[in-house]
């Protein structure tokens, strides 16, 4: 039986992101330039970095990584954060997250020039993001689900969105996202009765929860629109929050991996190229 | 027929919090000091500013109203924001909105030093509210709406809320609140397309769209806990949000006036002690 329901790859959209990225950057008088901050060897983070690496080179981005070990000082890395906001030739810069267990993730994002914070993060940017005044860094993740949907032709206003998962990264953000596109917006969590009462009466279900294969196929509309943002090992595999082969029956849906990992990397790039048109 | 539900008055919550204020103020060194500036006559403003000044008055806040013309100009309005921020003598003010229309009043926010930002308007505050590091000040109607649910005994922990406004004010930080006090949330709003759909589920309503007795009985379940944050003006009548006449048969109602009004000026007067706490 052939599929009824649309595939939602990233790769596609993500493909045209970059390709306006480069045209963009075409129109520069000089590259933009990223760094990427990573601190210890966490595998994960290790394929995540040479991936937005790789593809900031392909786009015209100079990229470059700054390594630190697993052991480095909380003050030491703070350091360096200091050294790129007064670097003239950084136009953005992230450090990778997680970063080693003795240091505070919020405290190191906070000390980032908001100018050059192009993962959204510090808390000057949410706050404008929030209060809508414009000129923040869109969390890339989450503008990422936002962008899938666009292009796939899931309308958002007016729409039931269900979004499983309340944390800072995607749950958050996504929700104003939302509501800024006119959707009505429910946020579920670990501490929610009955997930499947709201995932099921839901147009467009967004899971976030860090659950393997969380949600089942009989907790979907039919013809629903499913994005998958989760991302767990289940033994030597790689799955998201949903059932993938089983809601594809009967709900658009997200594959995990190949869904918003593009997409991701693609709006990360796509902030440091504002970054830099902002400075230049 | 007697009546079988809560009228959940603010004044008894209000009180409770004042009281606290009180006592934290005696422990002070001296006065904490508070300014509110009003540009205009708006006349509902006349009337907020007057109760706050004397509620923080009966308390031992020292406060202190800043008038300018309604034909001030917005750089003359920005002066006197920079000269509150370096004042040492302020612990914290508040721009009473609305402000003229010829000036942008999120920008006017944006310049208030964010430790005197006792309203809690300024994106780094909300920022931190967002990302929850702490040690931001918590916008006063939201957090009342949280203290008062808590002071009636209207448990948050895994109930369905649905909040009925995205404003920046009420719906947007309030969905924080719940969120972190483990409530699933939903946020509609005028493009939503079957409000009763989402009212009729909640355990709680909150109502703080602007919209004049919008919530009727039948949109409400049975023994649900509402809460009105809305004002408006129908003839001479001052009316909320929720047909109060009617839900309260039918669920525990707040009133309007003398519900949500109260805990937002209760709140304003605990945030500016917590200010005068931190530079102390």
């Amino acid at each position: 039986m052939p599929c009824m329901y649309k595939v939602l790859s990233g790769k596609e959209p993500a493909a045209a992101i970059l390709e306006n990225a480069r045209t963009e950057i075409a129109k520069l008088a000089r590259k933009p330039s990223l760094v990427i901050v990573l601190v210890g060897n966490d595998p994960a983070s290790e394929t995540y970095v040479r991936k937005k690496l790789e593809k900031a080179s392909a786009i015209g981005i100079d990229a470059k990584l700054e390594r630190l070990g697993s052991d480095t000082k909380e003050k030491d890395l703070l350091k360096l954060v200091k050294k790129l906001n007064k670097d003239k030739a950084v136009d953005g810069f992230i450090v990778q997250s997680p970063i080693p267990k003795h240091m505070d993730y919020s405290k190191i994002v906070e000390a980032i020039d908001p100018k050059k914070d192009v993962d959204g993060w510090t808390s000057t940017n949410i706050g404008k993001m929030f209060l809508g005044v414009g000129g923040a860094f869109m969390p890339a993740t989450p503008i990422g689900v936002i962008k899938m949907l666009e292009f796939y032709g899931a309308d958002l206003r007016g729409k039931d969105v269900t979004v499983i998962g309340r944390g800072n990264v995607v749950g958050k953000p996504l929700a104003f996202m939302l509501l800024e596109r006119d959707a009505t917006v429910t946020i579920c969590h670990s501490k929610t009765r009955n997930l499947a009462d709201h995932t099921k009466r839901a147009d467009i279900v967004i899971a976030a929860a860090g659950s393997p294969l969380l949600l089942k196929a009989d907790m979907v509309k039919e013809g629903a629109y499913v994005i998958d943002v989760g991302t767990s090992k289940l033994g030597e595999k790689i799955v998201g929050d949903v059932d993938f082969e089983n809601v594809i029956k009967k709900a658009h849906c997200s594959p995990v991996p190949g869904g918003i990992g593009p997409m991701t990397v693609a709006m990360l790039l796509s902030n440091c190229v504002e970054a830099a048109k902002k400075r230049s």
